[in-house]
């Protein structure tokens, strides 16, 4: 273990795919683990690897006091009802308290903001996926004031492998929809490469290999490029999540003023794959799929 | 030297940032090799490193005889009128002679089987750049017969790394299409993100060194993004050639009946940029400055 967090207790909302695993890494480097999830059955696991269960939201802050909440949940609506809804975790909060929030989701960068004028909050987005999760290698990209920051850091070092400060409350979040915008359209770029190849009668998988020599060398030309070759879109990193975190990088655009042909096809490609194509559930290397 | 190529006689028409350092390595690998190119000094530099020149096309060609001639030449044009033009290397090949022709260039995929047609010919498009070329660390892409890319490998090999023959003649150039596909959306991408970084108060920088640990790592990050943090825009790959590039990619597209609104907003990013802008002698990772 990288770091060792015995003598921490720490509060952690949302056991899927990403959040499980990295709940488990910070049980496992020492720290007293107490979790909630909506669905029981993620919960019920931690439990049998020796985590506790908080039974509500509330309950779950009570235990925590000053201490420290992870949340790693799918959407914007979905954190804000978590944290500050009706029966969420602000209604067991300590009066005065200090407790932090580590925000791992791909949150909007203006509700991040608002979010910590209410309480103290690092938002550390990730990236890396389930793999990364899993092999606490994520690449980690933190937003939130010096001493937030040094308070969220062992954690973020024990789930994480580079832990990047990027600046004030919301520098994560830019930063992620900066990574997930790449993502979006490098997969673009790599589905219309193969197919053309293929098209024109040379081997994709051939085209792969050639290219990873070269310029267009890439980690999803590497991961997801494979993936288009052995035409298997079964989900890692779902289509719709990255149409949601499509929107968001338009919103963030729109915003501050960067205007973007390339930005706006981006986002009618990933809206075409996900409602007319019905590819919202498969990886998001399926995107391959429209040039078929 | 990775290949000894003593007793060789190899011709070499088109000494420019790519041509004259490859050129170079085949001369220090033992062969000996005789240039031609359009402007007299690049000729006349080889001369002083030990090459010999040769005063036209037709006695390049007369002086190769059945042996290997490379061309490392701009345009699809330029190669078709440098190999077959009036007072080309054609009017001294030697009667049903077996001359080979190696093009490192970027050509059209249609022309290249229609030469293919005429002489013995391996299309070996590169990717890596002038650093590439310099440190003989080219990635090369070939096509061609089985049998003329037996011919030409020792001297791929002498100056590129990464050599894949990836089919029949025009292979090599479909799949530096693909490349090409991939970089130009690629530049594109690392442009809008750090822009949106930017504009968005987070230092474009940091941003980039923490990207480069997750899923949107590439080597158009890595080095154009880093010109693009610096606004280095002295060339390297001129934005023109890329253009070209693009405009080869539509081309294939559109006779492979590949519909891509991506690819088409692609072709339009770069017209603007070249055309309108005024970058086409700029650093293709001058694209950036669309967004400013």
């Amino acid at each position: 273990m990288k770091t060792t967090l015995s003598g921490h207790k720490i509060g952690f909302v949302g056991l899927g795919k990403m959040g499980a695993p990295m709940a488990r890494h910070l049980h496992e480097a020492g720290a007293e683990v107490v979790v909630w999830n909506r669905s029981k059955v993620a919960a019920e696991t931690a439990v049998t690897r020796g985590m506790r269960r908080a039974a509500t939201l509330p309950e779950l802050a009570l235990e925590i006091g000053d201490g420290v909440i992870c949340v790693n949940l799918t959407t914007t609506e979905v954190v804000e009802q978590v944290v500050f809804g009706p029966g969420g975790l602000s209604d067991g909060w300590p009066t005065g308290g200090r407790t932090l929030v580590i925000d791992f989701g791909t949150t909007g960068v203006p509700e991040t903001k608002r979010f910590a004028e209410r309480v103290a909050w690092v938002d550390a987005p990730v990236s890396g996926g389930q793999v990364g999760a899993e092999a606490a290698t994520l690449s980690i990209m933190a937003g939130g004031t010096a001493e937030n920051f040094a308070r969220a850091r062992p954690i973020l070092e024990t789930v994480g492998k580079r832990v990047t400060h990027l600046g004030a409350s919301g520098a994560g979040q830019v930063t992620k929809l900066a990574n997930q915008l790449i993502v979006a359209q490098t997969i673009d770029a790599v589905a219309q490469a193969l197919r053309l190849a293929e098209l024109s009668g040379v081997d994709p998988a051939l085209v792969r290999q050639a290219l990873m020599g070269g310029f267009a060398e890439s980690r999803i030309l590497d991961l997801h490029g494979d993936r288009m070759v052995r035409r298997d879109f079964k989900a890692g990193g779902r289509a719709v999540l990255q149409l949601k975190d499509v929107r968001l990088i338009c919103a963030l655009a729109e915003s501050v003023g960067l205007e973007s042909a390339t930005l706006k096809n981006c986002r009618a490609q990933w809206e075409t794959f996900v409602h007319e194509k019905g590819g919202g559930e498969l990886d998001h290397s399926g995107l391959f799929k429209i040039y078929e």
